[in-house]
């Protein structure tokens, strides 16, 4: 194997807005084109059951995220794209590495600590109060989710790169113990370059903040979103900053160099935010329009999503298959011969 | 389904003995022949991997213990036998049940906090200190071992009563959650009449206490060991004590009523040691030679074990497929359609 492995979990839960599109979602469809590169993409969906206990939210979220991968034109030939519940051998391979892994690594997870520090703020006798199994222990899932296919890379916000140490610490302690090159021990990769969008309200856009532009809405709805972003009071005529503005670095994200430039120009000139905002919502819904055409017509079609994700989930499981059976030789699980 | 669902998991490490035997095999076997039972036995090779980290260890003990019950006249058409690792529904429920089961619940594992008592003891500074995920975390997989074929019975030593109040709180709390009769409430059921055996030091029998007869052994090595089992300075002549007696003990548990009465009035009349453990060794070597017999070909044949345990496998998937399809959908994981 030559190229450079990269793997990305897709949370699926809520619905994508443009923040995950530019910083996450377009770089990621970008990668896969590159030939260097043999990238995995998956929908996270053992991992939403820790957070969402609405079926039908998880159900939603897992069928809007998977149709807006597709339709924004991730090619499936190029990348493994795969739904996490669809591989049998990550849970298995979670009870392997769970018997070398340190409960004492779990104690020091972020996620983990900030509940416990919940617990403690509220005043709770038990600091473990509403925690499940499935929080404490997902760092291991993760583990396996990267090590099941050898992932060389994994692109990380610095929240995540705790994890990657975890996954690395699990792997060594594994090729240590059974002796051998089991796994490829993964590297984080923070793109410092990685566009963090702000929302309407100027903060950055997040769905807990309840800022965001949603990807997909029709054309109403986005210049009416659009409009709501949250500017100065300067008047038309009157020169405009484009540090931090939150208009500005939106167009930015969407434009080309020559079309920055020029926006750029305008905001010296004192272009009015009511222009500018028309001139926003043009660029936006230019290259959202077919996507989205795409995406509507997916949604309508759930049995055709499926099937791409049963390809992918049949690519993917030809390699986890192999790999574990490999692993359950090592730990003295194969089969009599 | 009327029948009465019975499931053990067999414990793959170590070497079976006549203590396991009497107390655990042959019962075992005994249930599967009751048409009102429905019997499932499996190999808990998953947790073997918890405490035994030599593969080949683990891997013997799984050919030896199941070598030992087909030896013993377990018949696969009646019960359900498989290996745990040939179920990935298993661990893939266990992450289902992760979870909704709270933390807390496993903080109070007995197994746990014994460990965790002894790094106390042990002045160490870490709690946690040698403690796997593996160890913290296998109550949850026990529980999806019981669950996946919705057992209504588990035969259980007093120690396991705990795992499976567990697994009943964890099933009633998913039951809960998703609001349905997803899972049976399984029960422990402690047969007091359990025959524990001593060893030859005549404590109980017990790998712990390198003080067991293992139960294939060759007929000169049996007779070897049943001589070294501890007896009093009574001289032949003198009458002996069958309350508490090894010999008698193991007698009495190879024997019908008629030849148990018989030796307890040789008891009365004063047999000498050596006799008696003659005498032994005759109804122990007897009841045994038919199987060891057995045992021995099959080792010689584990691609034929391998055969049965994948027909099991097959059987028990056949099921558990079912019941993880109708649970994926509950939880919002089912197939797009």
């Amino acid at each position: 194997m030559t190229h450079t492995r990269i793997l990305t979990g897709i949370t699926t839960t809520g619905t994508p807005h443009l923040g995950n599109y530019v910083g996450a979602i377009r770089p990621a469809i970008e990668a896969s084109q590159d030939s260097a590169m043999e990238t995995f993409y998956f929908l996270a969906d053992f991992h939403a059951l820790i957070k969402a206990r609405d079926p039908r939210v998880v159900e939603q979220s897992r069928l809007e995220i998977a149709a807006t991968w597709l339709a924004l034109g991730l090619d499936t030939n190029r990348s493994t794209f795969y739904r996490q519940s669809d591989i049998p051998e990550i849970p298995e391979l979670a009870w392997l590495l769970s018997c070398v892994c340190a409960k004492g690594l779990m104690n020091r997870a972020h996620a983990y600590k900030a509940a416990v520090a919940d617990n403690e703020e509220g005043g709770s006798a038990d600091p473990d109060r509403g925690i499940t199994m499935g929080l404490y222990g997902y760092p291991v899932l993760m583990a396996a989710d990267i090590l099941m296919f050898n992932a060389n890379r994994v692109p990380v916000g610095r929240d995540q790169v705790q994890h990657i140490e975890m996954a690395r610490d699990i792997a060594g302690r594994f090729n240590h113990l059974y002796k051998g090159q089991y796994f490829t021990l993964p590297e984080a990769v923070i793109d410092e370059r990685v566009q963090l969008l702000n929302g309407l309200d100027g903060r950055k856009m997040s769905k807990s903040y309840d800022n965001t532009i949603p990807l997909f809405v029709s054309e109403k709805k986005l210049l009416k979103l659009i409009r709501k972003i949250k500017t100065n009071s300067l008047e038309p005529g009157e020169p405009k900053e484009t540090e931090g503005d939150t208009l500005f670095q939106i167009y930015q994200a969407f434009a080309d160099t020559a079309e920055t430039e020029a926006m750029r120009q305008r905001y010296a000139e004192g272009i009015g935010w009511g222009d500018a905002k028309n001139q926003l919502f043009e660029l936006v819904n230019e290259q959202l329009t077919a996507p989205r055409e795409r995406y509507y017509s997916l949604l309508d079609d759930p049995g055709h999503i499926e099937q791409i994700l049963q390809q992918g989930a049949e690519k993917a499981r030809e390699e986890a298959a192999k790999t574990l059976d490999r692993l359950r030789s090592a730990v003295g699980l194969g089969r009599f011969i």
